[in-house]
């Protein structure tokens, strides 16, 4: 029910974690980049932090969009999804086993066909466990084991009065209802975002979206960790006490 | 199980419809302006528009917040609760039978004390009803009726493993689990936002914070329609035909 | 001559200071919120920081304004007015006295109907003294008495060749001079700023228009003495050495 | 009793007016540059507007000032003088007699030490009439005399409590009470500014202050008209139906 | 002595052209979106118009760089790569024959090791031919044969006392002076910037780069031609008369 | 070959170092402001640093230009030449032997007629001569000889198939292939950016450009050491160990 799924590891060479995630024809880069030490909001906490920022590539959508540096502000929609996934990702992570970390989750969209805050924190996860893979080589992480669980996130809609998973473009623009879901390995919630689109819902259509946002992030979770049973792909570091890599 | 609920209609003289929502000690003051027209990118489509801007007054948190105008740019948070409430409003709305006329919805913050959102949402609706009042003693609507139910909203939250209703700001900082329900009259759903805030949590618990989410709502909408028993507050336009009041 | 003034005090539970002048249909918020220490330009010098922002509720106004936030910028007359209102404050306060400590005095204007600025002079000295009294309770005066003066304002104008005190905004706009007049309780002059609105005016109406101010600032000054007359509305801190309150 | 006054006329080649105005060691470089048509929301009225944009060369004062360019903002005090000038010299021009044209003046300060806005008002005028007699050379004034009197401007302020007129910095950042005039060759006011710094001051010293100011005015006007008693600095144009020229 | 150099046509679906281009381990990816009409500024004139924005994701750098868009401006280094993308590839293509069309070439650094806008510059050529190709088949140009000459970029510099061509980061952060060259097909030269990096250089140190580069824009030449050998990567529209696609 | 060229120092009385230079009508006040310590980014490395800031008065074109301050934004052009005349600075100066002092040279163009990014550098050169001198006086420089190199710079172009040095707008605006050499006494080059405007150019033009440039900049040179010959235009400090001026 899902779209043509790839998780594709190690796409870039400088930053800790780099997936590149298709969910068909949407193509998300999700890298990250590992800095030491905190924001100065948090340092001295002991407490690492992983946050995420969002883009769209210019030349992503069907028909070009205006760069938000070029306009000079970030646009709310762009805030609402770097703030989604920045939320889903910490709620797999236990920030003190981290250390005084940061972690930047940064996920541009290459070509957007639906779905792309959900191929962000899907492939985001994977990033995210290359990066903390590669600081516990380099003897970094305050306790071996910071994550708790696996997160995925998947879309799932009603078009004409249908339920449907993973919805493509042209689906999601004339959805009556969407939701996005983030879930983890273990089946359990981290958020759950419907809205009616320009009509309501019933309690019963919910139900019945959950059964299927559910069942595809559990294959969405299996994907996952198919993809990073294989080896790191890069050089990992010797186990220096402290050293920065981004 | 809500706190203490009062509407206050009528409260500043100028905006068409202009509401004090008051959810215990969260005060949100929603005002309704009519103009005249559309914006450019829907000009000569006949629909109208309806859009919010949410605010916090800088005194209205227990410590001071800075002003966003002062940052010189709107934050993610204040940006999501705009588009929240805006899409929440628009889907009560027959925007054809509006005609050519556009809405702002302002609600900024007097006070707050947890639930400004929903305070918004659930204000905001009362302030729009009376915009509509207006238009249509003015002559200026398409088609009398615009309104196809009435929309409120409440938060619901797990705080020490129990489900409350319309957490108030002491026990919605250390909840657990977060969720804002937006419901109409009919009892169908608009938007459902549930969040695990550092945290996971089952769908069982989903299930019964919309239970009760949902019975929050049915009684904001019987004091959203007691208070719109009452008579218009203030002085109706006569019948012209076109004529522009913000 | 003044229209009907009204000076609410403890309108707002969070900040030390809270106060809802009206003047006539004007009704300005102002809030007077502490913190511990002063900006670092000044840090050291043993010198209390008094500054105040001035802002207007998009609603506020017969048409609707934009919001300066989403226009990402302050406009000349809101950077005028505030700078005004914090100069005025500043002439009656002894920083030294003050001990190192910031009071931010936010003056938003709820309904503008002419002489919003000189209501948040006025509201604003008395939100002032609340916050001054609250230190003092905290014991976090360097010198008990502060205040040297009381402070208020009032606007005076020539309307169909004839001085007017406090207008409201139908005679404002059509002033041929226009004039602003802050003095204290003991009959000195803090600023004047007196403008020909696309007219010249003689010195014998600058001297007529300085009669009536003058005698308006006094009667606001019984007013502000009769408001504050009455107890510090709220809880007072105990007096600990070192507390931060906004 | 003024510093030394020097009034520079065609100081550049290109804006119709350009007038280097020296107030003791205070240079202010004033351009009066003239466009055909005014701003959109005043176009069809047949008026046209005068506008005015004051700024300070980072290398201007004493310590090097950032430029509000890199800040990318125009700061409060920026924003004041800008509307104090353009105020200032609208008050002297009949806007329907000049057709609808638009007048800018930058005032830019090449070198400051006290009274920089007074010199602008002051040499911002020769710089606007220059540009009349442009204008009227082009054949393109609705009407013959559009100027109905000249405007100058000074600083007055008491220093060690004596009243001082046109003060250089270093007595200005020390006066107790500080105060800018605009008047007009027909000893009729425009603009009074004055501003207790850190004090209060009587209203006999208002009027001591008042009487420096006017015979300051006068002198100031005397300088302006011997200026403008030479011929146009420059080719004036051939009195074509519709040209523009900036 | 180039790099490995690849370019991949067809990389994203939307554009009109989408170019992967790689000068060793740095990638750029140059998109063409094609829209119809022009800027307002040259409305009317019946010439086309061109032109470049160049970015580097945050995820692009050794170590994370910030997002332009989180800042709120585009940098000086942004800017000039811009404009010299923009001219370079305007420099070899009739703006009349193009027809009133707009062509934006956004170059998206995926990863960056040093050359990367002289890589945007030969693949941003080859993207641009591919949307001459698409407006050739929609029959959307004014003139069959718009593009006069083929376009190519390289980077050329003296490290440890040698020239070399087409340096990589760790070379080019070393280099005494830094030249770009862009030239044409015909082996004329479009823009020459060299740069002495905390030295000054000979004249006929520059000769002897420029030497190098000519022959390293002579194989790039070649290489694009191979590359535009193969057909369009993609489906081309049927010939109607007007259609936009970006 | 060179228009005429006028070389003031001490034009203002702030600045360590104050030049107007003019190239024919193009006329720059370049200033050079001397503040203690360095930028944060190299604090303690115990070298200087130099850099530069380039603007237009609004007023100095033939059309008046809106203020990068009111846009709130600085443009790619203003970019571009700041980072061209700070870069050919430093290429004269050992930082090291500065010692952690900052020299801003502020190149502010008065009146432009073509060349004001060359009439910067060569300007912007005596004035940071200036501040050399003052700081030498002051004690302040590690090193006693901190300039190595005299720089200057010119342009040439190629109008109506001829090559000509040092082009007014008249001809710049018109020209085939623009050029900007930045060259040191010694006759090394620092910075040569040849660009093709609309046109591409053979390597034998580029060629004879440069032979135009040299000789033109070898003449500047020959202009600022006459200059440079004259007493230092100002009051030299005392050779105090460490005092700010700027």
């Amino acid at each position: 029910m899902l779209r043509d799924i790839r998780i594709t590891r190690g796409y870039q060479q400088w930053p800790a974690g780099s997936v590149l995630v298709e969910f068909g024809n949407t193509r998300v880069l999700c890298a990250a980049s590992v800095t030491e030490g905190v924001p100065r909001w948090r340092a001295g906490s002991g407490l690492g932090w992983v946050t995420a920022e969002y883009a769209m590539l210019p030349s992503a959508t069907h028909s070009r969009s205006d760069r938000e540096s070029v306009k000079g502000r970030i646009g709310g929609r762009t805030h609402e999804i770097s703030r989604l996934i920045g939320r889903s990702l910490r709620a797999c992570i236990d920030l003190a086993a981290l250390g005084e970390n940061t972690i930047v989750i940064d996920c541009d969209v290459i070509q957007a066909d639906g779905g792309t805050r959900t191929a962000a924190v899907t492939g985001g996860y994977v990033a995210l466990a290359d990066a903390i893979t590669w600081l516990g080589a380099a003897g970094r992480l305050a306790d071996p084991k910071p994550l708790a669980c696996a997160v995925s996130a998947v879309s799932v809609g009603v078009v004409d009065g249908r339920v449907r998973l993973d919805l493509p473009y042209e689906e999601d623009s004339r959805a009556e209802v969407d939701m996005n879901v983030v879930a983890t390995d273990a089946g359990t919630l981290i958020e759950v975002q419907g809205t009616g689109e320009g009509a309501t819902f019933a309690r019963s259509t919910l139900d019945k979206m959950l059964d299927f946002a559910l069942a595809g992030c559990a294959e969405l979770n299996r994907l996952q960790a198919e993809a990073l049973a294989k080896p790191y792909p890069g050089v990992l570091p010797e186990p220096k006490p402290k050293k920065s890599r981004s």
